[in-house]
């Protein structure tokens, strides 16, 4: 596998553009248009909560039919809780597009991100589907991924490339993310796009693998949106051998895939409203993967642990204390804890102010590591998560304003 | 029952005082003595956590006797996560405040809350238990309330009498709280005086029921502590005949009890670490009360909810994901919500911008309720929480230096 440059993000058989239609107030990019020029085996993920947006309900149900073609989609309105009206607006959306497009509406996906409670601007948006439609490139995916942005500060991009049945194959991603990231959910928009050929139910599995060990395991927030969800198509341009379910073939095409969502998942959690940090927490010698999992996204959605972080505080306590809470089985004289290479605890234990000493060094870079081994069993979790700055209060208290 | 200025807390038969011992890096006050002049029918709640304090596991162990006399509190140091050496110096408190005050060491009772891991000043703790033991006094709560305080901002205290059984009998309670304040825990530091005459287990279970509307159905952080307990001491002094289970006393006290408790919990949540706003949060019409009150919980643990609260923003796009989120049974287009009298969502539809201005002055307040209606069923809880500020990062990002 190849990882490219996201500046030659390029796939056989797709188009992408994005523009500013009059969504958001200010003149940045708000509409993203996706178009494969043949039709492509598409799966979704979508996002757990009960209250689900327009485009959520819309795209579940298309997806059962395995296709598609087309995504559009807006960011500054979250076309959520707009009941009938909300619902008809995001068929309206697909209609438009379909139609500028020249395919079955059934084949066209829709998205949207940013505030709740608000009904789309229609006309804004048809217009704006005319003028991305004329614009559509095959190298438009910096605009795509731009114009999907609320309170990123960058744009997120992913591809490599593999060979696959002797044919070149490329995988490549974008997404948004930002606040309400949190696992158990479809999480934020990501739209992956790839021309290996490959059918529609043995997609969405590998689609369901790899979202576990990438958007399902990370947390800024705790919070889980609305509107979250992602859209895999695979248009087949690379013409190999329709990949085997069990054959190597889609090991390799799992690995390709696994590495965009990973990719764009750390992107995403780099990019969290505020953080100043990366954390990474590593939860081994649990009893079960569950309760590995449990174990590390209670420490990572603690606002104790987050601010300590922010603080670079190495109050291994609050570690332990959440640990305590997390419901996991788990004894305080068997666990360690270390942050980067200090062994800060040792069968519950502080070890001392060298070890604390080395532990506020790491906790001074931008990447920070937390290793805790609870000593009750071989499982393990790796979490992802960021720090909680003033910087998100800022932003989250003035998100509508 | 008359509720008392707190200015002329005395409760017969009780003492108290609290001192500076040096546990503290400032001179503000870190150690509380509590002494009733008899043997009392003792009763506790202790913090679910995992991870318990030394003082947490002994205390729990004694409480199971029923009876007590002494209560030595200490902040600054937690006494958590500090193995074998921590529960020798718990014991050894107790040991010493027992020999100072003529007490069988079985009926003292240890209280720490602070920095994790970290061990006790013994020789400090010592000398301060000396001078303390010497300072009780009938009027001295007010000390003995500022001793407990961390990152209080002030101490917390309320007094009731009521006549039961042809006697007055008062109920009284001091308490800390600020950060790691979050149901389903013994919840921060509560310690709650009577001279009425029950017997120990029914005592227990009042005070089971009182914690469950008070302490158990707040939030500040969504994080729960090693060291948190309740304890209440009952002694006797009025003599009243003893109260009889289910007698029309029994609920006289427990109303007492409850109001203490109550008003305790709402301190302790307007103290929030950080807070500018004390917030209200009714779920009425879920299918059944754990489901109210978890649904209630969630919105309040929500970072977005609270921040948009700190911000004044009336963004119900937030509570409605949190909702969402939360596990219980809802349908967003049956779901209503109201800030302050106003009406946002009706039918999970917002209700306009005049509705939106409404809620706007209703979150200028100090105080805002948010009541939910999820029109499943006929289950109401309530929860008490605070916003979530800059100030909330600052206090934590920097507690230990």
């Amino acid at each position: 596998m190849r990882i490219l440059d996201t500046k030659s993000f390029s796939v056989p058989g797709f188009k992408a553009w994005g523009i500013h239609c009059g969504i958001k107030k200010t003149d940045k990019k708000d509409l993203t248009l996706i178009y494969s020029d043949r039709d492509a085996a598409m799966a979704g993920v979508f996002t757990k909560n009960r209250v689900k947006a327009a485009c959520v309900q819309l795209d579940a149900a298309k997806a059962k039919s395995g296709k598609g073609q087309v995504i559009v989609a807006n960011s500054g309105c979250a076309n959520a809780c707009t009941g009938k009206r909300g619902l008809a607006d995001a068929r309206a959306t697909a209609d438009i597009a379909a139609r500028e497009l020249g395919v079955n509406p059934a084949s066209v996906y829709v998205a949207s991100t940013g505030v709740i409670g608000e009904f789309l601007p229609l006309q804004k948006l048809e217009a704006g589907i005319v003028t991305a439609a004329g614009l559509l490139s095959p190298a438009g995916w910096e605009q795509a991924a731009e114009a999907i942005m609320t309170t990123d500060l960058y744009p997120k991009l992913s591809i490599v490339q593999e060979e696959i049945g002797g044919k070149i194959v490329t995988v490549a991603g974008i997404a948004k993310g930002s606040g309400m990231i949190h696992p158990d959910m479809a999480t934020m928009l990501c739209f992956v796009m790839t021309d290996v050929n490959i059918a529609s139910p043995l997609l969405k599995k590998c689609l369901l693998s790899s979202v576990e060990t990438s958007f399902n395991s990370i947390t800024v927030d705790g919070d889980t949106s609305t509107n979250d969800m992602i859209l895999c198509m695979a248009n087949g341009a690379a013409e190999n051998k329709r990949i085997a379910a069990g054959s190597k073939e889609q090991k390799k095409f799992q690995a390709c895939l696994d590495s965009v969502t990973r990719s764009l998942a750390r992107q995403v959690v780099r990019d969290g409203e505020g953080a100043t940090k990366f954390v990474e927490i590593v939860v081994r010698g649990a009893k079960n993967p569950a309760e590995a999992k449990r174990a590390a996204v209670t420490v990572a959605k603690s606002s104790l642990v987050k601010t300590a972080l922010f603080g670079e505080d190495a109050n291994w306590g609050r570690i332990m204390a959440a640990l305590g809470y997390s419901g996991v089985d788990m004894d305080e004289s068997r666990t360690d804890i270390s942050i980067g290479k200090a062994k800060l605890v040792e069968k519950g234990l502080g070890q001392g102010k060298a070890a604390d000493r080395e532990a506020a060094l790491a906790l001074k870079q931008r990447e920070v590591q937390i290793t805790i081994d609870l000593h009750k069993g071989k499982a393990e979790a790796t979490i992802w998560t960021c720090d909680l700055s003033n910087e998100y209060i800022k932003i989250n208290a003035a998100y509508r304003s």
